[in-house]
């Protein structure tokens, strides 16, 4: 299928470049026509892969991901343009971290609100799916880096929407079973704010290559 | 051992109740002496059990639990006196929750500050150690409650007073290996703030009564 990443760091090329090995077609999409780092992506993806800027990503895609930084989500989606979102699964990896401070990062949205909140109500035509936020971008595409059972979030208003992300991170390697339903977008308040959390994981457990599991009677 | 346990909830009385049953004495806590639910405690709880004012029962303890809900536990720890706190191990189980707002609560303290900051901070002669906040009051002293491997958190600036609480949550039943130390006292943020997705998986999973094992190469 078509689909539009914005963001042209990390975690917009991981997903970018799982999407392209999965057979689909992929434009990513930066704030200028001309980032390099698009470009040199777009150059080196392979078949399918094209870059633009954050309009032409969300008009190329049936659907969007967003992988721009979290403070910086709303102003990529503004540039992106709402027509090119009306009616579209917007899939939300996003996390708000300042790092103003150094680190560890603050949350630069938190409590009463969260960025996939945000961006749904700034695009209420847009199917929001807040996931993948709370591991790092390897695992993120490739589950099985991580043995064992473990899951991931989905946070949306939209339940068909919820199941079409599911059916994406299910080519990703997640499987069903594993892909836990939070409820309504409200909920991407708890998923955003665990990452207070992993970012402590990560320094107790030696790095960012892990995931948490559920445990229930 | 004689331990103080501050708080009176739920929280309080199943962790001063364990305690009696492993066989220690326990004076539960309150702002005023004639508290009903801290008397009703200590004469069901058997032998070994009393019920005091914050100061009775800080000054009792050779360690104290601070089991008051975090938006009031500075108040009662000040009422229980610097003094009763000085040099002891300070096991700090709270969570922030504001419920001023309704269901779902938001948190007080976040993001560049925490309960457990905020206790080490005003006791800085206290030997502070965050743990069990993760958990619900049933789990925090019966971790076999939820089936298989599950962990639970410490911060603190103390390596011996975390040793000393990893001992404490052994005698809850939970294994040294399943005790992850998240750091220094600053990482009680992550734990904290973890509770913002606690609320929405209780909510998804239809109850309290689970946990997170951690998955890792």
């Amino acid at each position: 299928m078509r689909i539009g990443v914005l963001g042209t760091g990390v975690v917009g090329q991981t997903i970018a470049s799982k999407l392209i090995e999965l057979g689909d077609k992929v434009t990513m999409g930066a704030r200028d026509a001309a980032n390099e780092k698009a470009a040199a992506w777009a150059s080196n993806a392979g078949e399918g892969a094209h870059a633009g800027t954050f309009a032409d990503a969300a008009g190329f895609g049936e659907l969007v991901v967003n992988a721009t930084a979290g403070g910086v989500s709303l102003a990529a989606l503004d540039a992106a343009g709402a027509d090119n979102l009306t009616g579209k699964l917007l899939i939300d990896v996003s996390n708000p971290l300042d790092f103003s401070q150094g680190f560890p990062p603050t949350l630069s949205v938190v409590n009463t609100d969260s960025v996939g909140e945000q961006i749904q109500a700034a695009y209420p035509e847009a199917r929001v799916v807040k996931t993948l936020n709370t591991v790092s971008a390897n695992v993120m595409v490739n589950p099985g880096l991580v043995p064992g059972d473990h899951v991931v979030f989905v946070s949306g208003n939209d339940p068909g929407a919820k199941g079409e992300a599911t059916a994406l991170l299910g080519r990703f390697g997640w499987p069903a079973e594993r892909v836990v339903d939070l409820g309504d977008i409200t909920t991407a308040r708890g998923a955003e704010m665990y990452i207070a959390l992993w970012i402590r994981l990560m320094g107790a457990l030696g790095g960012p290559s892990f995931n948490i599991e559920l445990r229930k009677p």
